[in-house]
């Protein structure tokens, strides 16, 4: 028997907060939600882990009126209201240069690494977009930790989300995440899990 | 002013748990992972947010010799004495046929959106890749709130895997998640993050 390091299990009620009672939020409060919050949602969600540390995520904090004006012509029109309505509306996107920073996020390897993803932007992309999104359920469970709730959205016109948001940075938007304190009736009603039999296979 | 619901932060222990303090396991002990214990963090895990509450994530628990002997030779060399140590590798997968659930995961609109998806298997595939992989983040977390570490590993011949444990179901593996109780010296240094300047952006 090898020994064990002790992990304590997340009582109760962080289970409900963030997981059996955790909810996608649809109406929203005008309390505002400050840029400090923000912050402390990136400084919990940041220690997601990724693949060869390479963390491709990206996050563009939509508050203000002006942005929320050149983000709502590329938003599906039934999220429109939602996204008017939120203090903050998060674009998640991936940066299909991440493996630029290997030398800063993988130390021991990074020269090596960066040139290894340099020659293939195809693979690259797809690395990104796999470990972005991994770090996106992250991130939603860090929002919720903050005492905030989440929207994700993904009805948008992500060509128009790019060229009006990421036309310097290059990023590729793949998510909206409307960021606030819930509204009146913010919750529709739960919608069915598929049964385990469909998802759990046992080897 | 509309009203607020209050939603309660996730307290300090909580945050290490999951986020500040979290870290990928990289030794195991021998204390086993009962069936109950995988059950727990699926059902914590199944809340998870996807689009259109499709949840295209499949898993396969893989936790006897006969099935550790099938995964081990399409395990990158270096990953293969983790999944020989560890009491469950988790493979996770998506389905590219999830859109078949629709009638049940969306029932107010399930026949007609099973339509829409029934004929681009490419749009799919992108989907079903995309919203597996947030759900995976989600998962990750739902073994540390079960009190268990995790260890994931993309280092593996997706190909291989699904020949050898997909080939009846169609499943397109993404990612190999060792599970158990963290061993002797189970983290290496914790490798550094993206400054918030090359992550963040503001709007």
């Amino acid at each position: 028997m090898t020994s064990t390091t002790d992990l304590r299990p997340l009582d109760a009620p962080g289970r409900e907060l963030l997981f059996t009672e955790a909810r996608t939020s649809n109406t929203w409060s005008d309390t505002p939600v400050t840029d400090a919050q923000l912050h402390e949602i990136w400084d919990l969600a940041r220690w997601a882990p990724s693949a060869a540390n390479g963390q491709p995520l990206r996050v563009t904090f939509v508050r203000d009126a002006a942005g929320k004006e050149r983000l709502l012509p590329h938003v599906a029109e039934g999220n429109q209201a939602k996204v008017s309505a939120a203090p903050v509306t998060a674009i998640l996107a991936f940066d299909p240069e991440f493996h630029e920073h290997f030398p800063t996020t993988f130390p021991a390897r990074g020269e090596m690494m960066r040139e290894n993803f340099a020659g293939d932007a195809g693979m690259r992309a797809g690395v990104a977009d796999y470990n972005a999104a991994l770090q996106t359920g992250v991130l939603l469970l860090a929002v919720r930790s903050a005492g905030l709730a989440a929207g994700p959205m993904a009805g948008f016109d992500r060509a128009g989300v790019d060229a009006a948001f990421h036309a310097e940075n290059g990023w590729r938007s793949q998510l909206l995440v409307n960021i606030g304190h819930p509204g009146e009736d913010p919750w529709f009603p739960r919608l069915p899990r598929l049964a385990d039999e469909t998802v759990l296979a046992w080897a």
